[in-house]
């Protein structure tokens, strides 16, 4: 039985391409019998960026409903809410402690963030700063022994065996389980409605969890197609909606439309209302599993609740392990 | 009705200038029933420095030993371990991110330290360098009004009042009670053995807790005195034995003393003898409670675990109001 730690970023609304990529294959291994999946909604993260308590909570229950929805199995695994178990800045604060400023300010989010902005770093707070002692908290705090990353996050894992073993060698005893990073090996590629990858940052999403007026709206005005007449043969490949229909619809219906696309009397028209029809009805189950939960946030609140309860006696015992190591007493 | 926060470094046994400069006067105001204090025995921050957990926790007993000894009403003050309410850490995790980077690189304990390193900033860890808000968050929640501070730390009460603002401009809504620095007026100079203000880096201290053998001992081999014979007349002021008597025992005392050694007939060793003397004699009291309190590490514990728990209702009020205006659920 492996213990795996999953965070998850707390960003609004999970749009087709995180429901597809990261979260649908995120849940099927946390209802694996065989493991015991720690998933937390980062949200103490978000601050970092977020300064507006209503766009904060909104993003944490849309993340929360939409894992439940997409069939989340909260009895099996540990489903919880970062701040409701504030108990990693604790941790974080002491990791803090073994961790060189130095090393803190190679860190690429850091970089990346600070490049972006016009005055660098100056106006960067020191909670963007100092993520990554909170983020090898969440994972420390939990006997974590893996970690599912991306590419982008191989560093943040790095970091923190990193101040594991600094605060290991610094005290001469071994508190921490070490994590090992799980790189996915294949990441689904879900193009956006423009056909470079979908991300929010480029306004390209489609978010299935849109009524179906919005989402004929969405994709009828947002996937640009060519003036080929009705009668004429076109190439499948020349339009995203293909590949994103392949992976609503399945290949073998996405086949039959590149063929009928191909051999000419059929419009793009008619690929984007069968591409509508089957994100319609394709998770019209999860649709309204959604907006069940989204409309009883009390609901989301218990389940959250009694996630973040069994996460706390893991971090409880975690922590006391640590407090004991550096002297302090057990709470 | 005003309420004080006091920080108190868990730095090791407080000497006889940190008990006359600082810890004496503090208990003064603490005990006074026009205040509401709270002092809290800062050993999260000890962590910076301090990688051994024996010298961390003992630290933490000999000041709590030394201030109750020293008569500290713990019934009338909240006493309390910094480490037995660790929400502070996620009042500091919040407090991060309304704090730019650049902002903190400017804190003069973060240069001065700094400074001193052969590498710089390299080996420095982002505890140190993070610190001011832990700082901050120790301050802003108890809703402390007051907080007396040396010179050296009036930079992070204005870091404090800072955070504390840009939190409330980012927010739009007022969750801190912003406090106010007390400059101590005048702060009692305390020589020590070498005539150099009393610091445990300079090792001229006076232990007034150790035994009067050890006393002797100190006294004599550290005290530096001149080869004047015993009959002939002695400046008072050459050497800085008649200013600690006059601490210890009193002005009318140590004048008295000075017109011996003035007089003639009167040796160094003599006056040496009657510092001793009064320090065993004048201290025979704390010292008797703190040698009780130290054989009894239980008892501290109770002491101090009953100021935490009041400690924490007050966090627990302020840092649920601070949840709330953030987004995230009171806990």
């Amino acid at each position: 039985m492996a213990r795996i730690l999953t965070g998850i970023q707390a960003t609004g609304i999970p749009h087709l391409g995180n429901l597809l990529g990261a979260i649908r294959p995120a849940i099927s291994q946390a209802n694996d019998p065989d493991n015991e999946s720690f998933l937390f909604i980062a949200d103490m993260h978000s601050l970092t960026q977020i300064k507006d308590a209503n766009t904060l909570r909104d993003n944490t229950y849309a993340v929360a409903a939409a894992w439940l929805a997409f069939g989340l199995d909260a009895r099996r695994s540990v489903f919880y809410r970062q701040s409701d178990v504030p108990q990693a800045a604790e941790l974080a604060w002491y990791l803090n402690c073994f961790f060189p400023v130095s090393r803190l300010e190679l860190a690429h989010s850091f970089k990346d963030k600070t490049a972006n902005l016009k005055d660098g770093a100056a106006s960067v707070n020191t909670g963007l700063f100092t993520y990554p002692m909170l983020m090898s908290a969440d994972i420390l705090l939990y006997d974590a022994e893996f970690v599912p990353v991306g590419k982008d996050q191989m560093q943040h894992l790095e970091f923190t065996r990193d101040v594991a073993k600094r605060l290991h060698n610094a005290m001469q005893t071994e508190v921490f389980v070490l994590p090992e990073a799980v790189t996915q090996e294949s990441v689904m590629l879900v193009p956006g409605l423009d056909g470079e990858k979908m991300s929010k940052s480029r306004d390209n999403t489609l978010n299935i969890f849109d009524d179906p007026k919005a989402l004929k709206k969405r994709i009828n005005k947002e996937i640009e197609t060519d003036a080929t007449a009705l009668e004429d043969p076109k190439d499948p490949d020349s339009n995203p909606v293909t590949r994103l229909y392949a992976l609503v619809a399945g290949d073998a219906a996405a086949a039959h439309m590149a063929d009928q696309l191909r051999a000419g009397g059929y419009g793009w028209g008619h690929a984007k209302k069968a591409l509508l029809e089957a994100v319609v009805d394709g998770f019209s189950t999860e649709r309204d599993e959604y907006n069940r939960w989204m409309a009883d946030r009390g609901a989301l609140d218990a389940e959250l609740h009694a996630g973040a309860q069994r996460a706390a006696e893991v971090a409880h015992g975690v922590l006391n392990r640590v407090r004991v190591a550096l002297g302090y007493g057990a709470l």
